[in-house]
């Protein structure tokens, strides 16, 4: 599995695991939960779907747990409440099955450990990339993505080809890069996203919800004054600055690029409308949760802890073992000195989210 | 996970694993391979089943490969030839969805990553005992399970306790134990088999089939004279050779015990009956296979290895890590020894199999 096409998080339990360190992730589901409950109440029509003996759920990019397990009780306490509070089908709850699905390489023994003893569904899990294939025609009632779809397929060829104007030299991400740069990744973007809505609208049924929680890029704004596309940039600073000591080569970093793109509204309102097999029911964004107490150093500790669980495996091997501690300093030098007061003046928060409810039309 | 929930088979893909040693388990898929396809043929009633748009397979203790995925696909052969023979069906080949089970201890990483490349069918791993509730009602077409069914889901009770008539001192299985210890390894046996069955009714639709392949017992044989409670009764012996040098403790060895069964053709008959829900459409022996060339050394250390990838994390776990190889050099003498000589008088050869065609009632 090559560097461009899957970047599993932390698996285990250790201390750097993902599992024990996707607070933050939790928060965001905590934030969606109320309009997750209110999209299933108003826009789920169970009438249409044909009184299914077993209702499918898929979460796509799952990573090891928790938080798809505390996505998917909140989506099967929705539909079974939209079951109760129906005067003909009340008596025909059906039964749930759930389908985890992450990349081959994501922990799969440790999300099947950590399931929960009192689950109310048969679990399952589905190994591949969610840009391919993975799911019977017209077998998903509802799919569900959160903090996945920022990934890219892979890394755009052009951006680490020195021949190209769109080689991405001295950077890893394209936040802060050229416009060619930029071009190439929004290009990847698109190809991507076409892709994933093609499969999904084979997938799932006809009047099946599709729920997409992700990072997104406010309208007209340049990528550089996205927070996420900061935090990228930063982590390519550190690994520039790691260069200039002499501690990595800078060709090391100028052929290390991350596979991730930060939507905005308007882009994935015109994938829904390229692919033309979903309504859009509902687009909004949802406030930045609270960074939680503890003031800046907090922050500081939680988002290296982030960078830690995401790329504890990616970075040393790419640019070898011994570099981790001194790579996370720095990140961390460089959150106080350069994100925190960049935050700072932000109206929105660290994070904001953009929640799409999409309807499989019939 | 307790000792006797779950013995999975030795994970990865390094030289002691049970993908690399699981050759003896794939020739006698080779040797039911034709039987299989019969079946199929014979008693698959296309025509009954709703003519479903996925046809959905589940092999039950699929262990980590590749062994699974050859039976998946004389299944989907199989299932696809009787389709394209069918004048009115022949249009309306289903897709396939193969569901992988096996305890959650089975290392579902490893058999994620081996998929075959070229796979005609839609996978999912499904983690948990087959003695509990695995899928949605009526969710299955087709099951088969190879090599798993003379698990059982615990050490007998009894068989542990110093104040029972069954305390199995000095052994480690029931084939040359008292009668009272047998009686307690037949009605666990019984009691798992039963509960394997109630749940496969729930799970498998009307008109669905299932494939049981297992090592068994002749019916009025003495469970002694079978040769796979000859092999368990030698690992035995070996653990109290070893407790006689003062390497382990003999409370040890009182303390282990493990929880396999092999059934008679008569039991396994009484127990479909006992059940209710399934005819037995076939049910016949199938001949040992071949051992392979090379002679008794060979033979010798194709055992030995197949002993190492189904107890190499087992043992150690309960003796300690270092008598293995001690252990491993004593098992491999009485192979030589006892072994040998016995399997050179047997007619059937070393390992029969019972082929078990099992359909759902309407």
């Amino acid at each position: 599995m090559g560097l461009s096409e899957a970047f599993p998080m932390k698996g285990g339990d250790g201390p750097h695991s993902y599992a024990k360190n996707s607070t933050l992730q939790r928060n965001y589901l905590e934030v969606a939960k109320e309009v997750m409950k209110e999209a299933i109440a108003e826009k789920l029509d169970i009438g249409a779907l044909n009184s299914p003996k077993t209702f499918c759920i898929a979460d796509l990019g799952c990573s090891v747990g928790p938080n798809t397990f505390a996505a998917v009780e909140i989506i099967i306490e929705g539909v079974k409440t939209k079951y109760d509070q129906s005067q003909s089908l009340s008596s025909q709850i059906p039964q749930f099955q759930v389908f985890f699905n992450d990349h081959v390489s994501n922990d799969f023994n440790m999300l099947f450990t950590s399931l929960p003893q009192d689950k109310q569904y048969y679990a399952a899990g589905v190994p591949g990339s969610f840009y391919e294939r993975l799911f019977p025609e017209a077998s998903l009632h509802f799919v569900h993505s959160c903090s996945s779809l920022h990934w890219l397929s892979r890394v755009p060829e052009e951006v680490t080809n020195k021949n190209s104007p769109a080689w991405n030299k001295g950077r890893i991400h394209y936040g802060n890069s050229g416009d060619e740069v930029i071009r190439a990744y929004k290009a990847q973007r698109e190809r991507d996203m076409d892709k994933f809505l093609q499969f999904r609208a084979q997938e799932v049924v006809h009047g099946g919800l599709m729920l997409v929680n992700c990072t997104f890029n406010h309208n007209g704004t340049h990528p550089s004054q996205c927070t996420c596309n900061l935090i990228l940039d930063l982590l390519g600073s550190c690994l520039m600055d790691l260069a200039r000591k002499g501690r990595i080569s800078e060709e090391k970093v100028d052929s290390f690029n991350l596979p991730m793109y930060f939507m905005t509204p308007q882009e994935m309102e015109a994938a829904v409308e390229r692919n033309g097999c979903f309504s859009i029911e509902r687009m909004e964004t949802l406030p930045s949760p609270r960074p939680g107490n503890g003031g800046n150093e907090s922050l500081v500790h939680q988002m290296a802890a982030r960078v830690r669980a995401g790329m504890e495996d990616v970075i040393p091997q790419h640019f070898g073992e011994d570099i981790m501690d001194e790579f996370l300093d720095l990140y961390r030098q460089k959150i106080r000195e350069i994100f925190i007061p960049f935050v700072a003046k932000l109206a929105g928060g660290i994070e904001e989210r953009l929640l799409l409810v999409l309807k499989r039309k019939y």
